[in-house]
């Protein structure tokens, strides 16, 4: 049985039904801490920390932008140098605290993303997830496109940001990500996606993946993420 | 430089300093959830799900039992099929969440210690952690006594239950632990243990660690747990 593609809206009510106090139980505390650390896990197995030390993480305002955040700090203690570039950061608690969890690492915070790219192996795609629609705003329009004109490698954290989440890479806007890290279940819109691609978010219940028919691999050992593609 | 074994006051200045919003920036959901993975990691690398599939977890009324919920909830994500005692459970929503998660992967809660002990291949002892003092009150004077009376292998989180934090297996009242999964630095009563023993907690800042001396090992890979002896 293949892997399942979701659309957005199974991707969304998959996430409720999680956090629900009710069905699911988790924290979304719980749930990032998970799905930030396979995306680390799958940074490290693809892109050998010696050759790509330096990983610019580039956070959107949502949840896809708090993943990065939690990537950046496991991949401070898996041995990377990452940076961060946090535009809009979101004024909550938690990603209040994943930002003081940051400087307690010493990882820089910089506003000047050609200068950051200038010292870059490898860009993690933080921008936006699976909840994406609609036009992309500022300063997001400009930071893809100035992401889309480097030619580092770029690994991208649920879809490549500019992408549809249903229907791909249909604009000219979209980021050419050579990695994909899928959380939960890869979605529609990656299914012609060309490059390495990982799924992670090792949490989902047997019970409601058999219920909902994602077929979903096994994952080996103790590893949060599994190479799918 | 050798690991530092630490006392009880300082586990609880580190602890509390992780969770300080204006110190570590952690909430206690991250921090309990990378502890119950580093702890459901090490009993992989210790017990291999094919010998030990069924794990009895043994949950006290504080965060060495949260501890022991979210480490029985990875195990069974990796293969086993872990039994809970919980005879006082938390009442607060991070409890019940983690045993809602756990009613999710139909893990059975059971008060009936003696039968689940017959059907068990592995003891993980999740009772009393760094900040136990004082008397071990009811009903834990009794599970001890019950899980020392059993031949079955016992991996403990942080120390050994019964043990005193800092002067060790001191009484006879302590469980005699075959494994032990230390949780950010070993404790001082640990000194003198003679079994496997693992450090879990891959989240200490490095500038924490160096500035209290704790001279952590480092961990291989992306792996959150490690051997120290």
């Amino acid at each position: 049985m293949a892997l399942k593609f979701i659309g957005q809206a199974l991707a969304q009510q998959i996430d409720a039904e999680l956090m629900n106090p009710a069905v699911g139980g988790f924290s979304i505390d719980q749930l990032m801490e998970l799905a930030g650390l396979s995306v680390a896990q799958a940074i490290y197995k693809q892109y050998d920390r010696k050759t790509f030390p330096r990983v610019l993480v580039v956070a959107g305002p949502g949840n896809n932008g708090g993943d990065g955040l939690v990537a950046a700090r496991h991949l401070v203690h898996f041995g990377y140098r990452p940076t961060i570039h946090y535009p809009k950061p979101t004024n909550k608690d938690l990603y209040k605290n994943l930002q003081t969890q940051l400087h307690n690492l010493k990882v820089p915070f910089t506003d000047n993303l050609p200068d950051a790219l200038a010292k870059t192996d490898l860009i993690l795609d933080a921008i936006f997830g699976f909840s994406f629609s609609g036009e992309i705003r500022p300063p997001f329009d400009s930071v893809i496109k100035t992401l889309k004109q480097s030619k580092i490698p770029i690994a991208s954290i649920d879809i490549p940001s500019g992408w549809d989440v249903e229907k791909g890479n249909a604009s000219d806007l979209g980021l050419n990500a050579e990695t994909l890290i899928s959380l939960t279940a890869p979605k529609e819109g990656a299914k012609n996606f060309k490059g390495h691609h990982w799924l992670g978010g090792r949490f989902v219940p047997p019970e409601t993946a058999e219920k909902l028919g994602l077929n979903l691999p096994e994952f080996p050992d103790t590893d949060q993420c599994v190479k799918i593609a």
